[in-house]
């Protein structure tokens, strides 16, 4: 189904193309456009234009951020001697909401997965290992309830532990197999307290 | 809630100011624009500004086209006779869909509807008068079956006659599949006035 009109059909097919959004959606994001004002439709252009060229990893925690350090690697009111692990910035918002954590972050852009060739190098683990100085009392691993994300964090416990830190993980009460992104608050709170030794 | 990444939060309020996209989709998105390569996402902003700057609507029946006149107006295989009346240009592939009708199209962007003030004036029905110079043999109003669609038809088959030009409705009955014990009265009404002899 093409309209026949070269820009609108290919602004459709722009929007088909993430993830979710289907054919029908797309057309109406689309025509969406056609009624926002000139101005409206460049800004929002230009904000995946900036989104696209000014974030970039936090040199300290590999959490997203348009500058050389996120906004939580610059807050000297987190706590320094303990990290939280995830999988994606996505979780970092996640454990932010339940304003039970007041330390820092690592985010490690993925997790281990030899069924699709992701090793350990493949994602931020050296990162977090040259963090781990003396001052880092505790790591939480706080990765997905997920096969890979369980191997993940029994690989970096393992790490952890070599160098005399103690590692953490997240309680079950996140039911298994879903996603740090879609837990309630409560059940993420819930798992932040009851954390265990690994 | 937040990332606290000025561009990234800027993204993902474009994408939720779209129909139907919640803030969860919004965020999505944004992160799969983060993900794509520049290239890519430098076509996606242009898509949406090319898509805004060269559309306009067609100078004969006020579709949407890229040229002065749309696809259908240029195409000499189509009925001159017959107009085809619609309340958007979704509703034009919507007909075109059926490979029913070979015909032109007339797009009127909107609907006459006094609760929010838009009059006849403010549709494009003075644009669709100019067209019956004698050549046009019938206007079929294919208006959404809505109240605010049933007058506009109802206000334009009256000066379309007054010009000597035939004007139909599309029929009303029960949908094609669809089951009569869940017909709504209006519609099921409808279809039994609107009875074909078999």
């Amino acid at each position: 189904m093409s309209y026949s009109v070269a820009p609108l059909d290919k602004l459709i097919e722009e929007f088909a193309s993430l993830p979710g959004i289907g054919r029908k959606s797309a057309q109406r994001m689309a025509f969406s456009v056609l009624d926002m004002s000139t101005d409206d439709a460049k800004e929002f252009a230009q904000a995946i234009i900036d989104a696209k060229e000014n974030i970039r990893y936090c040199s300290v925690c590999q959490n997203l951020t348009d500058a050389d350090k996120c906004s939580i690697c610059n807050n000297d009111l987190r706590q320094k001697n303990i990290i939280c692990v995830v999988e994606d910035a996505k979780a970092v918002m996640a454990v932010e909401n339940t304003h039970e954590f007041s330390g820092r972050y690592h985010v490690l852009h993925g997790t281990i997965s030899p069924m699709e060739g992701v090793g350990p190098d493949q994602i931020k683990i050296k990162e977090l290992l040259a963090r781990l100085d003396g001052s880092v009392e505790e790591v939480i691993l706080a990765t997905n309830p997920t096969v890979e994300g369980e191997a993940t964090a029994m690989y970096i416990s393992r790490l952890v532990k070599t160098l005399g830190v103690k590692a953490t993980r997240l309680a079950y009460g996140i039911p298994v197999g879903g996603d740090l992104e879609y837990a309630d608050q409560v059940t993420l709170s819930r798992a932040l307290a009851g954390r265990n030794e690994l």
